[in-house]
């Protein structure tokens, strides 16, 4: 390990611009903070970011959807070198934590900057790419700066998205200052590496230090309305039922069942609202979202039509209407096998506990997957509470899942 | 049936006043009408009714809760006699029909007006009342003018309610002027009859007329509160779930299993309420109402324990904390069956068709029955609809049904 004698990575500057940052936006009251993409908050935000790139002398470009990147040039590259990259986001959801998102941008940051401190020239350009939008609160969709970035959403359509104020993201982009210049996907990295918190509990039930995430789930969101017959409660004898409340209930209580048999399949019923809404009264109407997750596309289109079997046969059952409406739509992404055995490799050479993994949760680098071998790493959450002032990982954790982007990142540009 | 010669129900001016008194508070925007017990709307209500006992040169009495009372006396009358009362309502939930409640009030009026038109003075005195509040909108308990009459809620408890809008109830009956001086309970009934329509399915689906109301459900209402953890919809392994919305969705359907298997309870989630209630978060809060009835207490007490043991078993099982709060709890009450009999004798007679059968919903009636022999007459509701703007009874069978009142009521009175 010839190098890691030279890159020392900065750990106490690492948590200190991740608390930097978490205050920017931060709500004394609820607690967290909030930094809804394309706001004054997350100017706020992404000027801070982008003045601890020039400190470090990057070539800091913004690009027409306002992702932001800072890269560090190696020797050879005269702009067509194909980076690689590090990044994440730096917008959050409504009272948020201090690390989703941010960790992974400024850990990339650490990586240079432990290049810089250590005089040493990368063989390969690095970059470090904050995307725009990831969490998807004002705009949708979700995940937008990467997925521009990659292609799968014309610029266009993105600008011209209405945010849930009335907002247009185009407007808001340029009233900020971050509406670049760049052409989006002209930086096409060599490869991606992404350092998140995991936002679930299976690496600390698992005293498990770091996750190499081979793959990221499949997710499929819609939403069902169930429409029957609003009836006095006291009066209308089970058989006359047509209750949109039972039937809904029903539904999520057959999801579960769904999700066990099938074994990798989650299925969360999140959002529920019954009309009227009134104690005697049978319910008229029940609308309820449906979350699907699984890590196979054949599993996951299983689960699909199961539900879509039950809510037939329910329908008729019960003698209720049901519609349902797509909401979003990804199919799995399995990460790049050789960047999984690196990290792994890593994590192994360090003594650090590990295991291979699938992300629940999306993350721009299943955007960045289209165009670039990636992968990810995870590190610990805390009671795997994430979207969440109580998120948390141990300040060790972080400095040592960010020791091992470093090393991976030597390694593959030969410097280690 | 010497007297069926003599008194002669108007059905055309009973038609003619439910539609006149329908008309106050009505909503053109959402239809129906809204005349909520003490609001502006209900005092108009209130007079017109006042107005016609006064036409009808009937004794008007309001008492202390509110409750207004018109009598005919008979000639044998000092003021001390138990009056054979007739009654219901003329308070509304929001938009609601035209029939809940009024019907039995000015069917009583139709009944007296028969009495005058035929020149006939009653061997008893004739009381036909108007209960305050008996929706319970804004002030809580329902049913609650007669409740007070009937000894079973303090007259100073029930002033003191404090309505949903901060009002208090003994306030605004002085404000609309119907703090009355008469104590409440000093008219106890002979007998009560209460004509209702039947505000469910079973006599339009077995093509009946006249329902002979024998009893009254039991009713058990309580709050349930479901308590888990909030995590990400994505990370979080089924088996590691603390998850609210699947628990309540879970006793949703178990309460149906509960009704069926008992085949006489009815059960019903009327409302439910998700948190965070997001799409990606599993819920960690859910919130909903549990109505249960049973015309037999023992099954009642029966389905409230079922349920008791089924909320142990779950939370103990998914690992969730669950609050139950009882919000209402009648016993069933079982009516007059000398009355009963008299009502099926005469619809025989009428040669209408008729059946036995239990109220679902609660009625001033079932207050009335703890101080005197009571028992209720219902007719058809199309589609079972009430609390509906589309709340309906076909104009023949509210005549049909006040001619039963009216031969009931003059057999009681030894004038048929």
């Amino acid at each position: 390990m010839k190098a890691s004698t030279q890159l020392q990575l900065n750990g106490p500057l690492l948590l200190q611009q991740i608390q930097a940052l978490g205050q920017v936006g931060v709500d004394a009251e609820q607690g967290g903070r909030t930094r809804i993409a394309l706001t004054d908050a997350e100017k706020a935000g992404r000027d801070l970011l982008v003045g601890w790139m020039r400190e470090l002398d990057l070539d800091v470009q913004v690009d027409r959807i306002g992702n932001i990147f800072g890269t560090l040039r190696s020797a050879s590259d005269s702009g067509e070198q194909r980076p690689l990259m590090m990044g994440s986001h730096i917008d959050t959801v409504t009272n948020a934590g201090a690390l989703d998102g941010c960790y992974g941008v400024l850990a990339g940051l650490a990586v240079i900057r432990a290049f810089r401190d250590a005089g040493v020239r990368p063989q390969r350009s690095i970059t470090v790419g904050a995307f725009t939008n990831e969490e998807g609160v004002r705009y949708q969709p979700d995940m937008m700066g990467s997925l521009v970035h990659a292609g799968g959403l014309a610029l266009d359509e993105a600008l011209n998205s209405i945010g849930t104020d009335g907002t247009r993201l185009g407007d808001e982009l340029q009233r900020i200052g971050y509406a670049g210049s760049l052409e989006p996907g002209a930086i096409v990295p060599h490869e991606y590496i992404e350092l998140h918190i995991e936002q679930g509990p299976i690496l600390e039930a698992e005293h498990t230090l770091i996750g190499v995430v081979e793959n990221l789930q499949g997710i499929s969101w819609q939403q069902v309305e169930v429409k029957g017959n609003a009836n006095h409660a006291g009066t209308t004898p089970t058989r006359l039922r047509h209750d949109a409340g039972f039937v809904a209930s029903a539904i999520v209580a057959q999801l579960r069942t769904i999700a066990v048999e099938a074994g990798s399949t989650l299925a969360t019923v999140g959002c529920m609202k019954f009309e009227p809404d009134v104690i005697n009264v049978i319910p008229r109407k029940a609308t309820f979202t449906v979350d699907l997750r699984d890590p196979d596309e054949a599993r996951l289109v299983s689960a699909e039509q199961r539900l879509r079997r039950y809510l037939d046969e329910i329908a008729e059952r019960e003698g209720v209407s049901i519609r349902t409406e797509p909401l979003v739509r990804f199919q799995p992404v399995i990460f790049n096998a050789e960047l999984a055995d690196e990290i792994e490799a890593s994590a192994r050479r360090f003594g650090f506990s590990h295991r291979r993994m699938t992300s629940g949760a999306g993350h721009d680098a299943q955007m960045i997957a289209r165009i670039a071998p990636a992968a990810m790493i995870f590190v610990p959450s805390r009671g795997g509470i994430s979207h969440n002032p109580r998120e948390h990982t141990d300040d060790e954790q972080l400095i040592q899942g960010a020791e091992v982007l470093l090393d991976v990142v030597s390694r593959r540009l030969g410097a280690s």
